[in-house]
């Protein structure tokens, strides 16, 4: 996947994640790369975007809200979202917004 | 200022900037921490996150787009955007999104 998400013209949805992790692995990096995967399977799933550097922001794009509801009840992103919020991160904020514009190079 | 930011009750605005840098400082750090310190001088400014992991994002909330207008047209700003364009980047993307609702620990 392109590290900018290739996305359509606006309008669109973004999930904007960010999060401090906890120490320790803890079985974090596998299940980071699953949950990629696995959300890139979703029906309307567009792209996503992912860095850490202390904080960490993960900006997954979707065609509508119904297709961030869905991910959100995915069954096997439940658990990784009750392992997150229990061990592995200490704080985060998940943003849910409507892309109205966008440019770039 | 908080890694993850404080924001109101939404309504609000997020600018996701995605950006991948080209070779070389060339300036470019003084700049980034020039930008942020002008940024959260502007009206309307809320916060920004921001991490770096080969592909830069930084999230800046503002409280309108009026706000993120006038700091787009700051004569600083143009001139930061101006060599970011030129030197700094070899591609970014730039999203304007109103956030409809937030969540988190």
């Amino acid at each position: 996947m392109s590290p900018i998400a290739i996305t359509p013209k606006p309008p669109y949805y973004a999930v904007i994640f960010t999060s401090l992790r906890s120490d320790g692995d803890n079985g974090y990096g596998d299940m980071a790369t699953r949950m990629v995967q696995l959300a890139s399977e979703q029906p309307g799933f567009i792209g996503i975007e992912s860095a850490r550097e202390g904080v960490g922001i993960t900006v997954s794009y979707w065609r509508d809200l119904e297709s961030i509801k869905l991910w959100k009840a995915n069954a096997e992103h439940l658990v990784a979202q009750k392992l997150g919020h229990e061990q592995w991160y200490t704080s985060f904020k998940t943003r849910i917004a409507k892309v109205e514009r966008d440019y770039g190079i």
